[in-house]
Formats: C-alpha cells, sequence, structure tokens
C-alpha cells in the first residue's frame, strides 16, 4: 500500500508538466524515503531526476517498494483536470494495476477522483556519478528561461562560458548574432534574484537549445535554477522543490567540430 | 414595427454567443410580451428555448407578431463589434427583411449601426411538455462548465448520478476512469455559491458530454445552472437571466446497453 | 560611425512592428538630423514614411549618412528578445557590413547585444508631395484601431465621410451593411480622447481595410491618429511619435465603379 497527501497538490501536477514533453512513459519508485521518477528522454539524448522527499508530502506511508508505470501524457490529462489550490491524494495497492489520484479543493464542496492505469515499464535505474564540477551558477528561473528562449530565434546551438564576472549565453546563426551577459550579483535583496556565481576556472561549453527549452518548462517549481558545469561533462541543470525535492536535468556538451 | 432597447446590450450577444455552436438558423419570436428563440440544434438531438420578457427591456414595442429568421453565425458576427458596456438597440419593420442592430456606446461618441439580412425560416414550434421532475440540482454556473470540460477529456459521455448528500459526475475512458462529487451545501453565503439538491429519489442518467459542454457556453448569463432530471425523459439545464428570462437547454438521455 | 540610443527603446520595437508585415526589405538611412525609413509596400500599394529627429535620442551621433539595409522580420525577431523597459543602443561602421543592436536592462544585470547582418537595398528615396488636404480628423488610436478591425467582418472596403458633425466608417457585404459614425468631441478632458475635426468641405473616399488594418499596428506609438483626406489623392495616416518624430501611412482610395 502506498498513500501519499500533499496539501501543496500543484507540486505535483508541475513536475509532471516539466517532465511530459521529454519523457512519454516513466516509473514513480515509491520507497519508504522518497518517490523518484529517473529517466532519459524518449531521444536518449538527456536524463531527467525528480525526487520528493517522504518529508514533503503532509501523510505518507509505502508499506514496500513500488515502481509505479506511468504515460506522462495521460497523467498531464487527469492533472489538467485539478485546481492551483486542490490538495492531491495518490494511491496504489502493492499489486494493482491503477494509481488512484484525488483532487480536494480547498474552496468548494468538490472532489474528483481518478483511477489511472498502470503499465510495466523496463526500469533502467541509473547510477549518477558524483562529478566535480569546477563552475556553479545560480541564477533566477525566469531569467534563465527567457534568455534560452529568446536565442533559440538566432540559432540551434548555445555557448554557455562563464567567467567570476559573469555567464555569458551566445548563438550565431543566418541572420547575425547574439551574446546575453548576466552579471553576477550575489547581493541582491531576494535569494531568487541573486546571480551567484563559484568557479575554479572560466568553463565555455554549447549546448542545443532545444533540450535546454525543455528543461525550462521546470520553472514555475523554483525562482532560482542552479547550472553545474566541467569540461566534457554534462551539464546539471538543477530546480530545488520547496526544501525538499529537485528535478534535476542532465545534458551532454556538444562537441564543436573546429576549435580556434 | 418592432422595437426593444436593452442597456445592458451584452445579455443579448451573450445569448446568441450560447447557441451559435448548436443551431445555425433560427427565428426570434417577437410578440407583445416577449421576444423568444426556440429550436433544435442542427443534429436534431438537443433542443434550446430563450424567452425575454418585454418586462426584461428599457423600452419595448411589438404592434404584431413577428418572425426574425437569422443565421446565427452572422448574428454573432455583428456582436463582434459591441463593446461590452453599449447599449442594444434591435428594429424591425412588420413586412421588412432586415434587422437593423444599434450599439450606442456609453463611454465615448460612438454609435453604430447594422443591418443584418433576415430570412424565411420554416418555423417548427415545438411544445415543451410540462414535466414533473423528480430531482433538481441548483449548482455554481462555472462549476458545471469545469466539470463537463474537463471531463471531457477522459470520454464521450458522463454519468450524472444525484442522492441527496450531492450530484456525481463519472466518465470511464482509454486511459482510466473519473468521477467528480459536488457536495450539497445550501448554506452558502452567497446564493449563486450554493448546491441545493431537491429530490423525491435518486436519479442516474447518461448524457453525450458534447452536448452538455455546447449548454455550458450560456454560463456568462448566469451564476448558476439548475439541472431538473426524472428516468427516461430530457434533462433540462436552465439558465436564469435576471428576473424576466431564461435559457434552457434539453438532451435525452442515452439508453445504456446494458444496465446492471 | 552611427550612434543612437534610446532610453525607452521600445519606441523602436514599435516602430519595426508597425512596419514589418507590411514591408519586406528597408533602408534606415541616418543623417547628422535624423533617422528616417521611407518605402512602398510589398505589393507596391501604400507608402510608409517614418522619421525620428535626433532630438528623440539621449544620445546620438552620425558622422556621415549612411543607408542600412535591413530585413524587417530578421529585425523584429531580434526586438522579441528586447523587454519592454530595456535601453536600446544602436551602432554601425561607416563601411560595416551589420548593425548593432544593445539591449540594456534597466531592472537586472543583464545586457544583451546582438549583431544584424545588413543588405543593400536599392534606395528609392520617393518625394512626398507637400498636400493639401480639405480635411484631417484627430481621433483617439485605438478606437480607430478597434473600428477597421471590426468592419473587417463584413466586408473588404471602408467608406469613410466626414462631415463636420462627425465621421462615418461604412462596409457592405454579403451578411448587411455596417456604419460607425464617430462624433466630434473635441472638448473631452484627455486629449487622447478627443475627435477633433477640421474641414472646409466634406470628403467620402473609399479604401481597402486590408490596409488599414496593416497601419494600424503603430497604434500602440500614439494615443491619438491623425487621418488627412482630400478628393481623389491618398489618405495620410499619421501616428505622431513623442513630440520628435511620426509615422506616416499613405494609401490611395478606391475608385468607385458606380458612383450615384
Amino acid at each position: 500500500m502506498f498513500e501519499a497527501r500533499l496539501v501543496e497538490g500543484k507540486i505535483f501536477k508541475q513536475i509532471i508538466e516539466s517532465i511530459k514533453d521529454l519523457v512519454t512513459d516513466a516509473n514513480i519508485e515509491c520507497t519508504e524515503e522518497e518517490i523518484a521518477i529517473q529517466c532519459m528522454d524518449s531521444a536518449h539524448v538527456s536524463l531527467v531526476d525528480v525526487t520528493l522527499s517522504a518529508a514533503a508530502f503532509d501523510h505518507y506511508r509505502c508499506d514496500r517498494n513500488l515502481s509505479l508505470g506511468f504515460n506522462s501524457a495521460n497523467m498531464s490529462k487527469i492533472f489538467k483536470m485539478m485546481n492551483p489550490d486542490d490538495v492531491v491524494v495518490m494511491k496504489a495497492e502493492d499489486n494493482g494495476d491503477a494509481l488512484t489520484m484525488m483532487f480536494e479543493s480547498t474552496k468548494t464542496e468538490t472532489i474528483a477522483d481518478f483511477e489511472l492505469k498502470l503499465m510495466e515499464i523496463d526500469s533502467e535505474q541509473l547510477a549518477i556519478p558524483e562529478t566535480p564540477y569546477n563552475c556553479t551558477i545560480q541564477m533566477p528561473s525566469t531569467e534563465f528561461q527567457r534568455i534560452v528562449r529568446d536565442l533559440q530565434v538566432l540559432g540551434d546551438t548555445c555557448q554557455i562560458s562563464c567567467t567570476k564576472e559573469g555567464v555569458r549565453f551566445s548563438v550565431t546563426g543566418n541572420i547575425g548574432t547574439g551574446n546575453v551577459l548576466i552579471r553576477s550579483n550575489a547581493a541582491a535583496e531576494k535569494e531568487d534574484d541573486r546571480v551567484v556565481i563559484e568557479m575554479q576556472e572560466p568553463v565555455e561549453l554549447t549546448f542545443a537549445l532545444r533540450y535546454l527549452n525543455f528543461f525550462t518548462k521546470a520553472t514555475p517549481l523554483s525562482g532560482h535554477v542552479i547550472i553545474s558545469m566541467a569540461p566534457d561533462i554534462p551539464v546539471m541543470i538543477e530546480y530545488p522543490i520547496s526544501e525538499t525535492g529537485h528535478i534535476k536535468f542532465f545534458l551532454a556538451p556538444k562537441i564543436e567540430e573546429d576549435a580556434d
């Protein structure tokens, strides 16, 4: 028996919205400590890693480990029926073939419950190596979203270069070139407005804007985003969820054909 | 000569918006007491019945009974040019072939007038039998709209079952099942927020969600909706218009192939 | 060397938005006194004339006259990346093949710079004759926009007739006819709300609504629009830009086949 109640139910909805364009089918792995979703996108280019610890929930019970295989488009359809203020309760039997999702309105006398059919999905649990990144950037998540959305107009790939002074996003395309420089600003009053750069040495990596744009679907989950980079290894783009969870995206850099 | 002036002109616009997706052509029947529109939808599945009594108008004159045949898409196009605060005046000659629609701005020095071509439409005046319903539900119109819109994602037909405790809307489809329960709540402070159930015995009927969704186009006309049901006869879904009119939709229930 | 800095940078963005659906390629003519864009639309039916005097800019330098040939769709793409509050700086070398556009955020620590490739465009400098118009209408630009947008639903051409009492916009089409009369109202409190008519004699001209609608893309640039007409010559539709510029559109009237 798995049962979890989340007063701020929209977090769950936003997680599914964040991954549904990247991932067709996935497992929710439920354990005593947490629920987790971990999978490659459908083109096997990027990796998504979601964790919500049991402490994030108002009520949490998981008698034995469960893998709940779901179709993300279908789960997203059901979450469409959720109001932003609804409390969400998720339930699954140990050997059931359905996930019960309940939305309790906090404003009206309405309760909705749905049975989503579950499916068997090959669970390829991926070990994400603990990597030492030599450059970490914290910046407002909406600013990151805007930059990668805007630059997409100019070209397909974006170079992210980080120095102590700031982070530069650069694109070259048919109609011209564009650079957006966001300067270090660790002293901003609101935490989410801060631009904090921690680095050992400058890093410069190139990524497919298409994927960076997919990742920014997670923007509603967090006011800031943390971008961790090191040469030749995948970038990690993390959106912390409250204080008890996160959604992380990993994407390998492009190898530049002729570096000069 | 027919002439009617409505200070809250947007009511007329909203009535046409409510029926234009259901009904292609219809007659406005003008008499000394009221104007009325009554017709089947284009597929002859549901019935629409609109009445605005002469008392609803700020000025009303109808020398002899008139049938004004109009195309609802064309009338809707003309209402698109109306501002929400405009006063509407409608005029027709006894033997004319056009309806004059005037929109007087209450905010700027603008007056717009339009001549809509009228047409002959076979007027099949339908006698709606006075039916004893054994179950009547009053609920917020926006809540009803949201439920039938949301449930459409899961399937094509919706079961409405009513007990003293509340009303349940249920859908079964490919991706799973869904139930929305709205509980009786006759004591809500605002009248439009109340859920009031009056019934002799529980009723359970099944309807095409497509039509229920058409009907909810009338939501802007009324804060609450009244759903009247009895076994084996068409449901009546009524949106009261101020205190001097209404728009009612009638839809036959689906006969379930294997009832248990 | 050309360099111009505009604190209210969105004016430049709005100018490009105003003309980009009409004009594919055009030159920005830079002189010591002003920058100007003047060109026919792609179908050679209407003429656009934009001027921003050097005084409109916070910093302005133009060492020698330059023609900067640009593609309006591409420039519009770059302006999409501008925030509404950004300061805009434009720079071009005397013999360069690119225009540098810089957007400086006034709210965050972000600076964006873009290089837009320039192109050679045959510069057909058009002498616009000083015409004595015998009828000039000033009206709210949003009202003009709404009228020509709304009337498009009824037909393709619109008659504008002006008398001392007001201006009438008339359309006749398949579903009926429509007239919108906007009355002279020179005493309105806010200048942009005024309807001011100056005329020697009544004028009545017919225009393609499609083009009038293109012109109203300039609405965000000015609270009021000035329509100048005289028989048999092109109408001039002017949107003043602050006190140091304007965008003017010219369109020849339609010759009516059978005037009565």
